[in-house]
């Protein structure tokens, strides 16, 4: 087969050991002569196996007791409108700290549900970069401050956690979720689609310290209420078993590979190749700051779009697929997760060597 | 391998040659030598492959061009709150026809959400009948009227549509879509999670006539908002992609082996098979009308739970999984959506022969 390399910012690459023993076993599911995603997610088998993937998804981030893992239905986009719903009772206000597409979409949303104010972190100037993130002085007059600390479509990565005092801290990790090591005591949610680091599509995580958990609104809908769906397993109503299945092969997966503190000096070793290799570079450029470079989504541009159209057809030819740039900033973005090899990346760089001198 | 018949309520079977065909382009669709879980769900491949799937399933229904098709996140239950948020503006009433449990919860859930009246339309007496089911003198002082085809627990179908007048009628057919051919034209939405006629859990079916979509309240989610996903191809947020590419394969087997006349006649055949040999037993029984017994789920008893537990255990250790009645009400129960082949039936009545004759 003809070696490709998948960098889509999402759904993205799933590991091929995974995607091996999902194919080797998609009839017959622990000798049960049936496909996983055709048993009742009640049955004995279907639970040991989930309740197993809470014990490994515990292990991985080293979880806290008084937290709660919940596996839920509608996406990040559906814990956009879920967490004002959860945290706040029937009113309140709620801190959004935005620097990019997706904390503003979440702002948003939550406007619908609660009042919000809406600080802008990023520091003015030509690159993107994050400014102070000291907030404890006033995050505790709030229900809960939300930021995003990995813009997907920016390439905006926020390693520092804002200081918001006693005040609870909500963080949409949709896409460095599991990508490095985090204290989780610093948060009181932590919410993730799972299509880039976790699983497929379909399946969003949510862990959420037990004394938030009671608080919701009547007019929550029972799937997304964090009280009903803890004491029933994630399972008020059929889960997406398929997904949820794929996501615990997943985490043994990283298990097996030596967990977070692997995971983490992989990512940043092929962050750092492609950081590297932009920097030296008079061809393509980066215009995040050094500190809020992603792990995650590396964006790049040639500064002409004709030239970045050709790169990206050009690189997909070669088995480089998925590079376009978001269409809201244009350019290239190499999304990087998990599952990406190494290879990908000096593959990559290989191919932008070439494509720098056959266009300078 | 062991022959098997997997008779689960759901996540239930799907069709042998779908998942053989998902199996053998597991990490390599579309000569894209990447999964299908793995792609951009905005691609052209993707965006081909779907728009193809709504197709087919306007061809397999004879949908009518003046109703929209979404597939969206949070199985039916997400729908009993969705529903009243978009058939409903700010305020309104709607009317429930009770009569099992489904249908029951969804009147528990929407009175969060709005005013509802509830009638039950179970006729009293020993046997589950389905009363009367003109409302046309009432109905239209509600905002819709909803009802449940298909009572999954109890094994109850309602094959005559209630007569609403003008009203709007809304159908929960999670039980029984694609299992026989309706007038789409009766309706003004059918919603269905996938996880029994449709693919695997995890994604959700709406059919919605046109002229009710745009009246969402305010506090509707975006992920459900009918108006936002219909002018997003679905697509507001990353949609379970995997899920829907395995309801196109559904769709296009279905298609195959001849459309909804072809699968309603199979459906007739094991549902008047098993109902027969029940009605000549003495030793198990039936207690739905004849009028109303369900194609989908038919349900049974020895009507002694001790030796109802060793049936069930014993039909598992012979092939026949899943075989326990819902918790609610006991027994037995087998059900016979789509993907089970006749020769399952067949095997059942067998194991069920062999068991009177060693138990009576």
């Amino acid at each position: 087969m003809t070696q490709v390399y998948n960098f889509s910012a999402g759904p993205a690459m799933i590991p091929t050991p995974v995607l091996e023993k999902a194919k080797s076993e998609l009839l017959n599911w622990q000798d049960q002569h049936t496909s996983v995603m055709e048993v009742s997610h009640r049955g004995k088998l279907f639970m040991d196996m989930i309740n197993e993937s809470i014990v490994d998804f515990r292990k991985l981030y080293h979880i806290p007791e008084n937290y709660k893992i919940l596996f839920l239905q509608g996406g990040a986009r559906g814990q956009f409108a879920a967490i004002p719903m959860n945290l706040i009772g029937e009113k309140g206000k709620a801190l959004y700290l935005t620097g990019g597409h997706w904390s503003a979409i979440a702002a948003k949303e939550a406007r619908n549900f609660c009042d919000i104010d809406e600080v802008n972190i990023l520091a003015p100037g030509d690159e993107l970069k994050v400014s102070n993130l000291d907030f404890s002085d006033i995050a505790e007059q709030y229900d809960y401050v939300h930021y995003c600390p990995n813009e997907t479509i920016s390439g905006v990565e926020i390693f520092e956690v804002p200081k918001v005092g006693n005040a609870v801290l909500v963080a949409d990790m949709s896409s460095n979720i599991l990508s490095r090591k985090i204290d989780i005591s610093q948060f009181g949610l932590i919410y993730a689609g799972a299509q880039k680091n976790l699983g497929p599509a379909g399946i969003t995580i949510v862990i959420v310290r037990e004394d938030l958990i009671g608080k919701a609104r009547k007019t929550t809908p029972s799937i997304w209420n964090y009280e009903t769906q803890a004491n029933s397993d994630s399972m008020i109503n059929t889960p997406p078993t398929f997904a949820w299945y794929l996501c615990s092969l997943v985490f043994k997966h990283l298990l097996n590979i030596g967990g977070l503190a692997e995971v983490e000096k992989r990512n940043q070793a092929k962050a750092e190749l492609l950081y590297n290799f932009l920097d030296q570079s008079c061809f393509y450029r980066n215009i995040v700051a050094k500190n809020n470079r992603s792990l995650m989504n590396v964006t790049f541009t040639t500064g002409n779009d004709e030239l970045n159209a050709k790169f990206v057809a050009k690189a997909a030819a070669n088995g480089l697929q998925a590079l376009k740039g978001h269409k809201v900033l244009g350019g290239m973005r190499a999304s990087i997760y998990n599952a990406m090899p190494i290879e990908g990346v000096q593959a990559l760089i290989s191919f932008m060597q070439k494509f720098e001198q056959e266009n300078q």
